[in-house]
């Protein structure tokens, strides 16, 4: 079932990276690649430093493939369908969900510490959509004022946490998918800010 | 043979790196590091995806020692020479044509299969120009309107086709290098698009 | 003495990275995330392009605790200062210093012959500044006129140079580090650049 919602994500991230960065104009292929480096970006930075070889991507073709498929019907289903930036937020938030838990939970099965896991997960999570918005020469989403790493990161601390204290517990991987995505979705939703004492404010 | 090419196609992606990322009155030493890091990224890229150690510039200093006397007459030669826009456009396309076979043969030989040598052709051809492109805040030429992309999974596709049906041939490598030098040098010289179903855009 | 030379760099790079990228109303953990990214990005490139397993900061956590440990820092106390910008040109030369003679020293332990040692010590000096620039989506400021990555190329060669002729010698490193240092906060302070006749130049 991991296998399963890890193309789920590829499929979910590579669909933000068609509507997110391409621009009119554009050819298939070019979005194709956009989708593509999306959605294999963030777990391809993380088999590099965590030098775990091949890349995922290489040991298992499906996931171009599946991420390859989606970029293609994205391109030319997006004609069709009116305002998508809100329904693409929340693509991304299930993206942003599922990649940080797999990551998290692949570096602990690599046998690294706790700390590695949480930031890998978080690196892996964010990774995908701040190189499409580089591609894009967007103001990376994570930047903004909502919640965006935050949630990643307390997802992955409860992965960690519910890993240690109920080891056997099948569903950890669900909750931890879960909180992330519905902290997500509400800062989407209800633009949860932090408080404006831990906002970033220079002096005048 | 392949050697030379090569080295030849690490000598045009930094002509192209200096004379697209080259601002007024940077600094010789900041051109130099434009030019080696477009001419060397895409290559370096694959060598870190595939794993293969030590990257191909530290096996050997041939590399990036013509980077640098590339990139240094460049620097010295630009002044001299008017417009350079076209003709950068067609060493650009020489250099993708070269390290897209060069990395897709090399990909092979290391025992990978043919998409994920193909995927990794067209992903070194491209890099070098990307990061470039980055670090000179430009949009991507690969994000333009013109086949860029294109020709290189062509030849990249041919030439894994070739290795398969004959495998036997040595012009194999020269054959794709020339469909994709071709097949850009076109788009450049009269402007191929993609017909319009299948360039992107959004609904209204 | 090294290792916390090390952690001092870590520490300046986060606190650069916060000032330089940090944006008003980013919250607390994507300001971590910045100064972080900043401080080990430099070296996190170094490791994989060198393939040593696992990376610095992997092998020992507290390099991500000074990191995030500055960078929460810096968050709370630039709202009581005033102007910071010189302040964090010199802090930033200061790191780059550091990160320079550190990667040259490593690269060098590791086996590898001096010119790729020179190459790996201003590639480890710069990237995470660089990094930092992209992420802010500002000019890089390597790509200024001022000298800028030169000194940490003279101050590598200058290491290598001083580990050939005196391999026993303990200050090689502080000799190294203190040239760097002092010829990046000359260009800064007295805006040194270089000749015009090496600066780059187009013909009209």
């Amino acid at each position: 079932m991991i296998y399963y919602l890890g193309l789920i994500g590829i499929a979910a991230f590579s669909i933000t990276g068609v509507i997110a960065a391409g621009k009119k104009d554009m050819d298939i292929f070019s979005i194709i690649l956009l989708g593509v480096v999306t959605a294999l970006g963030g777990g391809t930075l993380r088999d590099i430093i965590l030098d775990t070889s091949p890349v995922f991507w290489i040991a298992d073709l499906c996931y171009i493939w599946v991420s390859i498929i989606a970029s293609v019907l994205t391109f030319f289903l997006v004609r069709h369908v009116g305002h998508v930036l809100r329904l693409l937020l929340f693509i991304d938030a299930f993206g942003l969900s599922l990649f940080t838990v797999l990551a998290t939970e692949k570096t602990i099965d690599l046998g690294f510490s706790n700390p590695v896991a949480v930031l890998m997960g978080v690196v892996t999570g964010i990774a995908g959509g701040m190189i499409r918005d580089i591609l894009a020469g967007r103001m990376p989403l994570l930047l903004g004022k909502e919640f965006y790493a935050t949630p990643a990161l307390l997802g992955a601390i409860l992965f960690t946490l519910l890993g240690y204290y109920f080891p056997l517990h099948d569903f950890n991987r669900l909750y931890a998918i879960g909180v992330i995505f519905i902290l997500r979705a509400s800062a989407i939703q209800w633009g949860l800010y932090y408080p404006r004492w831990l906002t970033y404010r220079e002096k005048k």
